[in-house]
């Protein structure tokens, strides 16, 4: 016999899915309405110029693909790439390996730049294989790595693609929101994110902007998309109101709900705010962090303030340690991932779980977990640390 | 300023969605946790033990897709076939057209065998394909096509299928939940269907099935499945648990709650009741429809409870119908797909959707409208002649 499902109340700092406000919860959970609904149309056009403002970009190809964050990567690819073509991929983490693998499925060729797990892309590198493969179709970069917290510099490295003639594509699954992000100035061709880190919403949904040289690629491709559901040229056909609304797929309507209304918190709350918001929370704890004796994977000067790699101090089990947070504290952090398994924790402050709270208690269960298996730590110094921060 | 997003209460009785229940949109609106945490692991595990009833199938391989019906439509094709492939692709209405698209983008062929809209796919041209084609891998058939309201003999054309040494795919977007279907009984080897429709969830979600054949076929590939996101060997490796859960993609929490608790009131109703309801409350409609005159493109024999084709009366304007049923009743209906756009509407008698109170009301609606603007129908009788088939 199985019953209705209750969830435990948790409090989500992993590397996503962050905590998502009542508000948005609520929205998801209003009464469904059809794909078609003059009303449904209406939040559509809402969502896409949210979506603008959110990726600051007046691109009108920019929509919400409907479904997570790794389809948004796909629909990038799939799109753009035709059998044959060339693309350079930087991978400095797992998710640059994650876009080999689409770039290989597509039937191009992946040229691979190479970075430390932690470290930032190298715009030296990247020039070099652009200088090396003239005949290059894209570069393809992660602004923000999940899995090591690592923030690259994608504007140096747009740049450095229009030089070679190449589009630029840029991963900002958990960029967009926390840190700073302007597709137009920064000339970005084409982006993808999800709505489960910095926008604070259920997982699901995945943001895409396609600018107008991506645009003019995906409309003259010789050969069709390979995913008839990514398609853009047929799903533009819905989500462009200029030809009257065409069919394509049945749009997941109460996750629009809730991606809309993370939109306009983000929108009330303002970008900049919300940014400055990240960069403190993140100083808050890290000041904690150190005061404890542990230390971060990716140093201070290109660290993603909403993703936190800690090392795991020396002879401590790390999933008894997660497993006394989730248990005793509600608390999930999460797990290294690829390469920093085992060897890192993920502490993410990301949206609605960049916040004071989340803060001070995330540091005050760490230590007290940590005190009690008798971690070498400095014990009991963690909270006043990040307290000073934000009386300062 | 955009603010926040209230939809209007709408009653669903076009093509999907269907009414959601509440109980399943306060689910949706419950707490998100994190795609692995342990109690979402257990949620997991239930959701495919209710889908492996819904389905009536013991197979392993029982999953809910990330994402809408059109996805999991692709799922099936990209895993099940490999470039040089042949599949025999029956077609009569919107979704076997659609289905031909998905092969010809894995870069495989499809022999079409086509049939009237309205009409059910026909087993001797089906025969005839297989024989004519003894390097066919697949057949691919359509349940319930959504387009026209037609049910095709999948057990009949399966049976055809094996006896022809080929797998059967089948889509049963539209049937799941609204018919039978016995996934086991009938040896189908591979199904996918959605949530929106007989399952009264909202879309986004996609349930699929693979048999052990299947599972065999995407097993041993000799090409690397074209969608990463959708690659069922990865895929496995997050839905069984055996080898510890891998994380592939962030599943879309808050849409698994609802299509969990959507799937335990079916559990609840007992499949069997929920077909015989179904049928129940298309006898009325359908006395109702006949009463006023208005006639069905499908005949009663392989006419879809769940989906109405209703031809539209001479000199009808059919969008200001449907306008009016939507402005000043609340209720949307679906206009005609693709050969029958302009000429039919879709009425939904789906999950939800599918009882007395919303069969009564769409016919006094349908008989006030029709009135209004003096339609040749015979006024005022529809809604007492379902009556009289509830009354029996």
């Amino acid at each position: 016999m199985i019953n209705s499902f209750h969830p435990p109340k948790r409090i989500l700092m992993g590397p996503g899915p962050s905590d998502v406000n009542p508000r948005v919860t609520a929205a998801m959970g209003a009464p469904t309405i059809g794909h078609l609904d003059p009303a449904f149309v209406g939040l559509m056009d809402e969502i896409k110029e949210l979506l603008q403002y959110a990726f600051q970009t007046s691109n009108q190809l920019t929509i919400p693909v409907s479904a997570p964050g790794s389809a948004g990567m796909e629909s990038c690819f799939v799109n753009l790439l035709e059998p044959g073509d060339k693309v350079v991929v930087c991978q400095n983490g797992v998710f640059g390996g994650r876009m080999k693998e689409n770039v290989e499925r597509c039937g191009a060729t992946a040229i691979m730049v190479e970075d430390e797990w932690g470290k930032p892309i190298d715009p030296n590198k990247v020039e070099e294989a652009l200088k090396a493969n003239p005949d290059a179709k894209m570069l393809a970069t992660v602004h923000a790595e999940t899995s090591t917290g690592a923030r690259s510099d994608v504007k140096t490295l747009t740049a450095l693609a229009h030089d070679h003639d190449c589009l630029s594509l840029v991963d900002s699954v958990t960029g967009l929101g926390g840190i700073e992000l302007d597709v137009d100035g920064w000339g970005i061709d084409a982006i993808y994110s999800g709505t489960q880190k910095c926008l604070s919403c259920p997982p699901g949904i995945s943001p895409v902007s396609f600018g107008e040289r991506a645009v003019e690629v995906i409309s003259n491709r010789k050969t069709k998309v390979q995913s008839w559901f990514l398609d853009m040229n047929l799903v533009m056909g819905y989500w462009d109101g200029s030809g009257g609304r065409t069919y394509h797929h049945t749009a997941p309507v109460n996750s629009m709900y809730g991606l809309h209304e993370s939109l306009v918190m983000l929108k009330e709350e303002g970008l900049e705010n919300a940014w400055a918001r990240h960069a403190l929370n993140h100083k808050a704890f890290a000041a904690g962090v150190e005061a404890m004796g542990l230390s971060f994977v990716v140093e201070v000067d290109y660290r993603l303030p909403q993703l936190n790699s800690v090392t795991i101090p020396e002879g401590v089990e790390e999933a008894k340690v997660r497993a006394a947070l989730l248990n005793d504290y509600n608390l999930e952090i999460g797990a290294g991932l690829g390469a920093l398994a085992g060897k890192v924790w993920r502490i993410g402050l990301m949206g609605e779980s960049s916040c004071k709270t989340n803060v001070l208690l995330c540091l005050g269960a760490l230590d007290a977990v940590l005190t009690d298996m008798s971690a070498p730590i400095n014990s009991g110094k963690a909270v006043s640390a990040a307290q000073a921060i934000y009386s300062a």
